[in-house]
């Protein structure tokens, strides 16, 4: 059943859905849309709604983060970002809310401005404010740095550490450095953390063994991301999460009950974008784009990856402040007043499965679904 | 011969496809336009043309709920709509056919005057104004208001009642009030109903049981539709009408003979999109936004479903009024002096009929189709 | 291996393929291309070029179809055109020629010009004229008009008859008028008859058994056609030709040898477009839009085809006139100045049967094809 | 598990892939760029960089053939391009350089330029050029004229002979002219020959069994060629590609060990572009359009392909001249400051192979591959 294509003679391809290829398909009851609930809970974290934000120095800063926090979800902070190489970097992320070109000339003030060197003890000041606040704080490091911050991390106390680069397989090949063991890196740990993105089941799968409590699904790709342009690699959400969901299976098997969380990053723009993913098998999704349209946004609406900074081969373009289209409550919670599904991101969840009948999110993850595109 | 797609280990979806994914396949003898018949007959009514308007205020005034019957087809008064929540409700119609823009000031304009509440007086004056008029008289309720609607609407004696909301299931689980049973409630009735909308074989076959006289298939999507972006539901409405068939004739063996009617809502913009529709087993269509291009339309040629107006979460923007293309006799029945198909809608049915060999709707279900696209 | 698609439970519908969505493949020798052959010959006429003329009056007059016959095609004149309804259509055409819309305007021009009674007076004095340029005589009339304007066409002459209409079935029924019986009536002919058009392999069958020497296959359909969204029907050209191609390989075993040949009417804009409609089995085409763009084009550019004009469901707009892009002879044979292949048609289709190995247009139909769109 | 579909009854079209259908999946292990090499050899000579110029002249002239050389590459140059016919093309290609409009007055003008006589005394001088800079030396001839120009360019002393054409096969039939015979002419050269376009695997196999040291696949199509519309042949390179790969092994198992390289030409804009193709098979890219955004490119950045000049039927519109987005240096291997995949071309290709954890270019060859469009 699984469409094994050969593109040509001995040499075959797997097709794969994006998110924008399929639709919910409501075939059973229908339910009060007051008795739905979008409650998450990450190990001893519980969330209000699926959220986790991508660690955009865009739409995280120390009080942004604390804001999502309050209202439900879970903020991330990149400590490889301005907030950690910058005393204070408001002026900078002033400076890139009022880009109004998209092109080369961004990218190279993206390049310049995160030529700064990271400050191990900004990381320690942010990750203080961030307790201080009383919400559940996560941070985000890359692979490469991630042996070199955590001890700073660490001490300074944080309760989920999110290791996140492009693409993050459990076993990196180095013949210079000594590369950062993933499983070994976790098991020393006592907290949860959240590792990817990856974009299929065996990776998926190996991440899991690793011992990571979440698994970051997709490349964080949207709209402004370059990564199928510049590198090859585009990732068909749908089938990636059905897979990772495949290997969450097996391995709650292999386990005998261990349930890794699945985090959606990409293509995910609206309300129904976030429906199609949870219905796909993911239990939580990583907002990236999409909350740089709130009000509370550091760079005034202005939008990029961390990959959009590349020195050598930047992998997305600044797309320039708009303006913004309401408060972070609002976005997340509504009410709407604009019908096109940016508004109310987690109100059009409940009520995408009240009409589907079902109760929480993990009952979601079971919805029907057609294929139309 | 199914298509069931994995679209991710473990993970199936159907395909489906929507009318302009299919087109008619003229494929035996031809016949004389004037020997085609496009009657269609609904328990003891009977039209000229199997056409139903969608119970939207931008098309469907009293006196275009009339009009519409004496040109052969049904109209549908919206008994929560505009004219029973204000006694003179021409003035905020026309109001909205003024707006420019369709952005979210057009969607706070709609929530604004449908908060204004709706008067059961109201109810009882528009349908005596219809029934003076000597047509054929249905009005539309949702789900979650018939139980305390039923008794003025049907004290005002009307012919057919018309059940509608996004989705609707023959089993509305609820925890806090008590929910709609839609089979006692109709067993009670001594009038037809036409209930939905309803995107799947199971759905569709549930809400035959309820005794209803006609199913309605699909949400109503048009181009102004966001039921996509905001919930992730998208109907391919040719699956969703071949799939509605399929229970319609299930239904008819396991009940040795009654047949129930199915009205496509949804994605109809043209005479080509209604030839399709019943090509693939629809018995009537449900016109929205075509009709809204008439002379007669209440709000000047704007156009806006009943979900644009929900008070957190509308599905639809507004589509700001456009020159009208006729009256609605030329819409219908023609003749046409515009070759794009939204002209002598019914006139364009006879002429694909007769091009197919067909004489009559039933007939016509029957007709071949090829999938392009 | 035929794609047969269930698109809800229990309806099917066959996958069919535009000559968009294939491409030819190079898979064997090369050879000189001033080795290759185009000769067509259709009964005891032969072509240079296998290019008949869609008989629409913004192309074919009587000085057109002439200088179409001795560029080496077959140029069809419509006696139900303008050059038969008018003494002199001159400054109609000329009329139609300066249209700049292609609106309602437009339609209701060529409604009104076409209502117009036809002369037969004038059908034999177009025809002498044509006979007396010494070039093969061929006349489009439609199935309803066959019966009543044979007796003049006939008298006056003419060497080939096409009868067309947008679908024309071996078998029309009416209660009113005796129909045409297209079998009886070519039994009677003592000259080639094409007839059509038809969309099926069925259609294609039973119109070779009346007895007709070539068959149309599609609907004349063009970008500027709106067959598809005012009847429903869409012409997948690719399938409809390899279909009737099935038709004609049967035919001619049924009947011990014999050959019907296949014009294709539709989708044909450009040199590419001719070469993969003979790849999939047409023995010639018929041209329609890409002649309006020669410099002796009747209306100066202008674009209509006959079923624009129909008084009550028009069904294709005008085309407004372009800058012709040469003379006749370059749009057929070249040179080329302009890479787009819309000129030279032929030798661009001679180019693409060297580059695969061919000789001639019946070996040309063996030509490998890729689906890839 | 090949796609071979019945297009209409007993007409079959396999289904073609292009680039723009698939994208790399990492699955398994990551590797530090760092560890990654592009290195390519063909029989004696060896490149940093799996690159190879498309001989247009809009690019490849005596000076970037030895850029090209001297960054890693394979410039080409074309012994019938302006180069070989002028004494000192500048003036022309300057004068090319400052077209402003694409259209037949462009076409004209490269058709003009091109008439001028290919002169052998320049071929002979363009070589010993490049000879003297050092760089290995390729040039490019069509199989029209090999026979009659081979002696002087292998007097010339080049290093690598690449006959190319649009489509050049093995066996090429003429009735009037002794045709090249490729193996024999192959057969008694001592230099590596790269031979072709070919698209699909019996031509590329046969092409490898006349000895050829490279063939190359597709036939260089890019946005600005016009080979769909005017042949109806369009290339879907990913099948090519896969294709021609299986006949490079079964070549290889025929032979008990000969290994022909397969040179990509057609649809490569980006690295993502370049990644795929290697992906797909290939063991080198040539790269068109690409170049001509380079500071050196001899044409001040306009475009065209060789056929663009044909004089009777070209196939290509010339682009004109865009900023250019750097030396060809940073096109190569950056940094880059656009992150449109457009710069640092094989430092993207280097980080794809990187993610998916390959360390050179053959294994990569064996990448996972997804159908996602």
């Amino acid at each position: 059943m699984r469409d094994v294509v050969e593109i040509g003679i001995g040499k075959t391809a797997l097709r794969g859905y994006h998110l924008d290829d399929i639709a919910i398909v409501p075939s059973r009851r229908t339910r009060d849309v007051d008795d739905v609930s979008t409650v998450w809970q990450l190990d001893a974290y519980q969330f209000k709604i699926p959220c986790v934000a991508h660690p955009s120095d865009a739409t995280m800063s120390p009080s942004t983060v604390v804001a999502l926090g309050r209202l439900g979800g879970l903020g991330v902070l990149n400590v490889e970002g301005l907030w950690c190489r910058y005393e204070d970097p408001t002026e900078v992320l002033e400076s890139l809310g009022t880009l109004d070109d998209d092109g080369p000339p961004a990218t190279r003030r993206l390049q310049e401005v995160y030529s700064a060197p990271i400050r191990p003890e900004l990381i320690a000041d942010r990750v203080k404010t961030l307790r201080d606040a009383g919400v559940t704080v996560a941070v985000r490091v890359s692979p490469q740095h991630t042996l070199s911050l955590a001890p700073v991390i660490l001490d300074a106390g944080v309760d989920i550490l999110v290791i996140q680069g492009t693409i993050v397989s459990a076993e990196h090949v180095s013949t210079q450095d000594e590369p950062l063991n993933l499983k070994e890196f976790i098991a020393d740990l006592d907290l949860p953390v959240i590792a990817g993105g990856c974009t299929d089941y065996k990776t998926a799968l190996h991440l899991m063994r690793t011992g990571a409590a979440g698994v970051i699904v997709g490349v964080g790709a949207d709209g402004w991301s370059t990564t199928d342009t510049v590198l090859g690699i585009r990732v068909p959400m749908a089938t990636a999460i059905a897979d990772a969901a495949a290997a969450r299976r097996d391995y709650l098997d292999e386990t005998g009950g261990r349930y890794v969380h699945l985090v959606a990053d990409g293509d995910l723009r609206t309300s129904g974008d976030i429906a199609k993913a949870l219905g796909c098998g993911a239990d939580a999704v990583m907002l990236g784009e999409p909350l740089s349209r709130c009000e509370e946004a550091p760079a005034g609406g202005a939008w990029w990856h961390s990959a959009a900074s590349h020195p050598k081969l930047p992998r997305g373009s600044l797309s320039v402040a708009e303006e913004p289209l309401g408060p972070m409550d609002k976005l997340l919670h509504g009410p709407s007043d604009d019908p096109d599904g940016t508004l109310n991101l987690f109100g059009g969840l409940k009520r995408a499965m009240a009409k589907c009948g079902y109760r929480d999110l993990k009952e979601f993850q079971r919805v029907g679904l057609v294929i139309d595109r």
